[in-house]
């Protein structure tokens, strides 16, 4: 699994003036995607031209213009000036190392999201999100989202979506990148409850590796929830002409939702805290009881090794004060069953002192 | 026992509209029991179909229509547009991930609970409430609850419950939901209880493992706790037609017993957060000890056996610069005073260094 | 020292109508003592009967009732209905888990407290306030209290106490339960800073249980203290018509005691901690110290103890290939100074590794 | 240096009246010093008794009178009535365990402040100052103090403090108590940058000693800090007549010191947990390193000293199947060969497991 | 890499009057660098004196005013006098140990900030703000500043920045001090990251080193971002005329910057903490391989050796009871087998324990 990088680094360099964009020679380059969207239908037109998507907004018809790829920042800017964005969301929507926000420029809203492919926490990319009371624009990274089931239900025949307004295909759009983000939080609760089951029967050092791959991940989607939740609070609070009340409801659901899994990811980052210490605690454990094993042989057997030593010993038993037990009738025997004792005797002790 | 999980999957798919109803082929069948409510006593009816629903909410009498079982969404809709349930709502009754809450849609509240049986945190279920001033409407997972006392108060001669409206039901049934969490909370804080008296005395691993699985069990009940207590304050707050001053009172009591219930539990998480470390610094303590035992051992046996290892080396003594000690007269006896002699110093300096 | 337990069992069963008493068997038996205030002096009777308080209640003079154990519930509830007390404030009285708290039924609070006897932390019991303009009634759970100065007050010729009405008797009354945290608090202090001398000097296991049992002892006595700080902000905060300005001003001064009792067990909280990790690492040096000594000895002994060995093996000499070494003339010397070199090299390396 | 002690014991007995003094036999004698100031300079009187004090207030002047030593509660309580305390601002000054703090009784505030002398945590105590329009009364528990700069100003021929009012006078009381604590914290946080550099090198249990007693004076002075800055923005909040608008300012900047010291405090307390981490891991780390010498070596010797054990044995060679290697010609090099194979090749594992 | 000191000393005595300044003869000598702003471009002056700057401001033209070197306070006394600063804000721009912040004297503010050269968290100068309608004034500790790109948008053909009033400077400066923060977190977080698959490799020592290094500098980013974060805040939220409401909106923007730093530092820190605990888990099972192993060898060989010591003593063979096995015509091969057998079993059992 690629591991996710916490830290995105900024291309604008220090003190460069506000509103400046710098193009990133490793974006996907710049394309657009129009749906025009009328009471009877969609028409999708795929790699539209600046003169095109002119054209279109001067028809008086309802706009969603998705922009994929930031790799050219020119064109990037031009599309502001059609919608007349500001400087700044423009330049936000470009550096994509904003957190989610929402943004109100002359009552004019910029929303910056997180999406992720439902997959995994690697595939990160900003998605940010203009609207008026005709016109939605979207901007991601890369091409490919989960937003195609929103694209679906507007060509759909009886597409309650596609009738009305702009605030409420926003709201799709961001409940959908929201719902992306289950299967995600999901499939880490499941791991770690498989960790859980390991360290429970069997720590192995694998898992504290895994279970700190699961923390990380977890905290790169708390980090992007978080934001998230106030941005979705900040939208159905602030009252704006642009969300109609029956919207409002819509994105206080949202916000539910955003809240279950805030609520979701708190408990798996405490349930994994407590499986470091579930982990340190059978480590610690185990070494005792390979401790204990160790003691006890050592314990028993080098102070008989040192008897069989002594006995082994060369002095000159011509003397009658040399090792004259070497010369006993019975000495041998008599040595093994002192020896015999003294280990019973350390057996015994052991067994006391409930080591065994 | 039965481990309960800590991540409930979603079942709607990304992208889905809001209030789309997805059949869980797990579910409980749908049945639905009604409760007639008049001055007089109640009539309680199994089974009954949607005509039969139908039928008694025009009556004009006061009911109480427990829907028992999520299996059969079309079925749930249908109840819904009886008693004209906004979407939204009906999608959190039948996708049962919802945090407790209260939701206000055209000031007909729905209210999400957790609902356990008093005995095990794996019994957890969704419990939602939607009422109205003469209907109260309840959804639960499965059959069998911890609200039968509740039904026959309702049936009982002197009810006080069935002369009050609406809400004071609602209130007698959020009640006995959190009522029926005191016999879990005091269990598990029993449990911890026992567990401290096991690590005090003779810590073992598998008591880890316990307080592993409580502190899970603690998570799980917190978080239905902290949401609960939101809701009933929110009820509370809310200045709502439907909720009489009276009630008004009895919520607050619930409110009361929701927090008596988070302190328990914050109070048994802290507990089990200090025994952990009352364990590791047992283990470690324990430890300590075996490696002093081995150590003592070792430092005196160690030397003295390559002392024996040196008087049994077989130099050849026809010189007489090799082992003469082996010819002494005294040398055995003066051999084993030596030894003697090294073994009490050491004790002596492990008595000085306080390791005996 | 008796284990205070951590979790108080519920007796009210689940579903149970509120305000239901349940009669518990082990709780003491119920009296009522009753102090007649008038300007002059107090009048102390004790074992009134119901005929008795009712009488002295329509005399028009100031009572303190003081009701001392909760085991006849039914009795309860009468004293109750004579002064016209909520349903829920009898519940509340006669269960006694309740937090501290305070709740205005129809402008008459009733507070509930914790009370110590100021020795032991086992000692802990529900005390309950309930007051009007004229009757201060009590409700305990055992006899014996620390509230002994206050009736002594009473009955003093000058006592300022008597002069002034039921808010300013509550507020005594609250004052003195206060108190008698302090010296339990002190004791608690006093206790940690002796078992911190001694992890400084020489930790010990029995150390760590000591210091569990004042950490589990802190906790209950937090748990009593939050709570009644935030009863006591809310008994002045709210303005009620009972509550003189002036003894407005001493309930504040409690509520400083409250937080001076907070601010004293959260340090000593936090120095319970900063302990642990004193004793852990306490060990985990002393644990390095004996295992270095172990490894020193045994590094030294172990390779000698071989080349012993091997120069007490019993090739045949015949060979002049097998161990010509052992007919040398100097072999022996020549040994034991090899032996001496490497034994001397070894503690060198040690001393150079900073071990010695 | 002198333990300081965390909890301060109170003298009032449980239950007395509020108000009450005892008298402390440990406390030092009261005296009162007296600075009569004018516009011209100040005129300091020392040992001035209750007589000279009222005359002093009689006379008009402004006056801030310096009460030194707490052991004579019977003249406190007659200051006390001079300026017209209230009784409870006399309890606070008498009983020194109060947290820092502002009471306004009937608009005449009384501050609590915690005085250290610059060097030593130890030297804690406690400092009350009342203060209306025309005096400072200030109560100390011993001679001696930070004040001296403070009373230099007030003589000093320009002294702008003179030529203020009350306020100003207590706001640069209040800023040299604050300033005192500097050094204090300042010599904390250069010793924990000392064990922190030695702890780095190479870490000692009397380290982690000194790291306990410096987190354990951090306490102590936060708990003096926190409180105090609720304080001085509670001085700046309040609306009072005594405060004029531009004290207040300097009250602000007195309020950004006590920030200051708390953001000191809080980033050593944060230091000082970093510290134990460090020094733990590397306790392991070390004793790491021990135990791979000691198995190195062990499993190195102790298998070749089993061989040299088999060698040394006596089994009767007449059987041609006891030990004939022992009469082979080349057996003794061979014997040698082969264990130094047995070393080489356990060397040879180690390095591939990365110990050596 | 220089360690960067957590606690600045304080000059100030204890007890001086507020506005004292203190010549610190460590401190840089002061110079004055002068931009004259109009509307065609700027003019900028190095080292001027008292008399010009004089002059310039009565020019009437727009004045960026850059000390440089904080060593002569008289001089900087003298520059405050000329724009009308606030004794109390000369003092916190001459005590280089403020937190950042701003404070509003008379309306005029002045703010405090923490400068990096972006390189190296040692860099850390107090950089210090005051303006009015037509002066910028900015102090810094040293000559080299990350503000070089500003001055040079200041002096560019279009520049917008010299056509804006003092605020939109203010902004700038402020917003690329704050950029400057990005290269160093993004460079301590891909540190931390480095050292994070260093520790899932192969744990070494100095990883903890390196580990306690890097949270230090983040802590003391940390203390310089939270309260630039709030300082932010407080410029927008504060009313000010000098503040023009488009100037706001970049000020938001730079508030914006300040959470996202924020944000990355807070995630790193919460990374190194799980580095800690992934450090210490790694070391406490790699202690159990290396015990495992040693315990391993000990017990098969420890036995084993003691039984060739038995079979290597030197009883009399005399004696028929006397070691009659040396005498076998089997013995040695049976006594081989034996220990092989031994061996063998020893092995299973290590198996059976999950061992190897």
């Amino acid at each position: 699994m690629k591991k996710p990088s916490l830290v995105h680094h900024r291309r604008t360099p220090v003190g460069a003036p506000p509103g400046t964009l710098i193009p990133d020679e490793k974006a996907h380059p710049t394309t657009i995607r129009l749906m025009v969207i009328d009471d009877h239908g969609i028409e999708r037109r795929e790699d539209v031209d600046l003169d095109g998507l002119r054209a279109a907004t001067r028809s008086g018809r309802r706009l969603w213009v998705d922009v994929i790829g930031l790799g050219d920042v020119e064109l990037i800017a031009r599309i502001g000036e059609i919608f007349a964005m500001n400087q700044l969301a423009i330049e936000d929507i470009a550096n994509t190392n904003q957190r989610p926000k929402v943004d109100f420029y002359d009552e004019h809203p910029l929303i910056v999201a997180h999406m992720f492919d439902g997959r995994s926490v690697a595939s990160k990319e900003q998605f940010a999100i203009f609207f008026d009371s005709r016109h939605v624009v979207t901007f991601q990274e890369r091409p490919g989202d989960c937003l195609e089931p929103v694209r679906q239900r507007l060509g759909a025949q009886a597409g309650r979506i596609r009738k009305r307004g702009s605030a409420y295909l926003v709201y799709a759009i961001l409940d959908t990148i929201l719902d992306a983000y289950f299967p995600l939080v999901e499939a880490l609760g499941d791991e770690l409850e498989e960790i859980e089951d390991r360290i429970t029967a069997d720590p192995r050092p694998e898992d504290v590796r895994r279970l700190h791959g699961v923390k990380r991940e977890l905290l790169i989607v708390k980090r992007a929830l978080w934001p998230t939740r106030e941005m979705l609070s900040a939208m159905s609070r602030e009252d704006l002409d642009l969300v109609p009340r029956e919207v409002n409801q819509y994105l206080r659901d949202a916000y539910d939702h955003a809240v279950q899994l805030i609520d979701i990811v708190e408990t798996c980052r405490e349930l994994a805290t407590g499986l470091i210490d579930l982990y340190l605690s059978s480590v610690s454990t185990r070494m005792n009881e390979v401790m204990k094993v160790l003691t006890i042989i050592s314990t028993i057997f080098i102070p008989l090794g040192f008897l069989a030593g002594i006995w082994g010993m060369n002095f000159d038993t011509a003397s009658p004060w040399n090792m004259p037990e070497l010369g006993f009738r019975y000495g041998y025997p008599a040595a093994l069953v002192f020896m015999a004792a003294i280990a019973l005797g350390l057996l015994a002790l052991f067994r006391r002192k409930n080591w065994l």
